[in-house]
């Protein structure tokens, strides 16, 4: 789904600037956000990883889109029925993020002649279905066209597994920050293979943890930049206790590849004991660490080193689509 | 939306020797609909305009997509403003041929790097959000990415505006077939600007006329015999009722050209002098023509001329997108 406005880097004149000479993706994500009309009340709009819509009855409806794309997200060094797992674990993924049960999905094709006459599409149909039949969700629609290069996007629609959807927005001064999993380096194996963390989204706000949750799929430094935003808040970030992924080559690495599918959250203070405690029974197998807090105003993500201010810190801009 | 099965004229064996060689995007939807997963009961999954889901209140939620690629959808004959309007346009279409009241969107775009740099995306986006703000349809969220192709996927969602969505399914035997507005030759100006028939659609479904009902963009020779095997019946087509627009070169156009977006439905017999009465008053200036029955059987279409039966008549296939 479309991000926020605009990373921490860019000053708001900065991007304003530069978008008469060349919107980037934020640029344009800002530009749509004015364009496409205001949202009833009660709905979230662009913005988050998932958009939220009252159905009428007690539970809301949650829908995100995600795509992939043939030489973009992925190439011929990755088998299609990989390729074709991601395209829906991408999309789950967006859901673990608010919290969401993700029921069914619309499917669409854009198929080049070289994908009609072998078993490529196929296999990446297969590794599709075989990951929606493992999350139960069914696919009851879609669309097949023509294209010279591959690509397939997904609509992927959910209900809110707690109360309410989760939100980026909900983050509160004086909560904590966890990430589950470990970041960096996903490019060597993991963006293919990785498990949307839908049981865990779905635990998380059953019991009613998250003041704001997100997945990690840009770069933590990006993301946790969005969130902020978001929630109109700042935080601290504990260099020293970002979790690395075996195959990161370093902190920077572990702050900016992206394609973590991790989860970002943050939850009050007085609920972190009984959180950490109850989580390692039910997941064991899957870390859940502290990196930082919420703190007032907007000065964005402050980076500190065994508890001393880095000032000079900047870990790269996250990934961007374009 | 995928469309059902397959069409008349590849008898179901023919279908299967074929789909060994070659499949074509019949027989990839027939196999996408096995992979799919089950639906659970009261839900509409793969084929029909739209998909139709419980939402656990009284009304159901009704949810379509469909793309459109540059150099197959829309080349440098139009511009960036009619096909970003195309692009919308074609899914409000579907929204009409189920009676639904469209209510959001969300948007997936394919971006080449020659969209980006100059005006054309916004002209694209322009053109889509003004028919947006016609119908009072917002966008929640999206997609960006880079492509070597430009591509835009919409999936939009609405609410039935009668008691419940129209099917394809519906159509009895003994209903009447009707057909909005004229056909044919729509590939020299109107399927840029076709106006979809959203109110028509609601106001059908509203006094409850429709049995089944569907929108005709593939052709109407070919549209119709999906609609009548989903509702596992046959037709006579009167040839010479079939109203063929302005750009029509023939009959053989009118029934096989595409692209009309004009609603196809049936409608029982004995509602239809005061379907047709209170039509003109409301819609003085769409055409609403008679063009045929519902009969018994899977026979498919038989066409007659001024009730002699045609037996050796075969209009062209209509449109494939592949």
């Amino acid at each position: 789904m479309y991000s926020t406005i605009s990373c921490l880097p860019c000053t708001s004149s900065a991007l304003k600037q530069c978008s008469r000479l060349f919107m980037d993706e934020f640029g344009w994500i800002e530009w749509i956000k004015k364009k496409a009309g205001k949202v009833p009340s009660g709905w979230v709009g662009i913005g988050d990883d998932a958009a939220v819509i009252p159905s009428g009855s007690a539970r809301n409806w949650i829908l995100s889109t995600d795509t992939i794309v043939e030489g973009i997200d992925f190439d011929r060094r990755v088998t299609p029925a990989q390729a074709g797992r991601k395209a829906l674990a991408i999309n789950l993924s967006d859901m673990a993020a608010m919290g969401a049960i993700p029921q069914a999905f619309l499917m669409t094709l854009g198929i080049p002649s070289s994908w009609k006459r072998d078993k490529k599409l196929k296999l990446f149909l297969k590794g599709l279905f075989n990951l929606a039949k493992e999350y139960r969700v069914v696919c009851v629609g879609g669309d097949m066209t023509s294209a010279r290069q591959f690509f397939c996007g997904i609509t992927v629609w959910g209900e809110p597994a707690g109360k309410k959807a989760i939100l980026r927005s909900g983050a509160q001064p004086d909560d904590l920050i966890l990430v589950t999993g470990a970041l960096g380096g996903s490019i060597k194996q993991k963006h293919f293979s990785f498990t949307p963390r839908v049981r865990e989204g779905q635990w998380l706000a059953q019991r009613g943890y998250p003041n704001a949750m997100m997945d990690v799929s840009d770069g933590l430094a990006q993301d946790l930049s969005h969130l902020l935003r978001a929630s109109h808040v700042s935080a601290h970030l504990n260099l020293e206790c970002v979790p690395l992924a075996r195959h990161a080559r370093n902190l920077t690495s572990a702050l900016s590849d992206g394609e973590d599918f991790e989860l970002l959250v943050t939850v009050s203070r007085n609920k972190i004991a009984k959180l950490l405690s109850e989580w390692k029974k039910s997941f064991p197998k899957t870390p859940l660490n502290l990196i930082g807090s919420v703190h007032r105003g907007s000065s964005g993500i402050q980076y500190y080193l065994n508890g001393k201010k880095q000032i000079s810190f900047q870990p790269h801009k996250g990934f961007r689509h374009f």
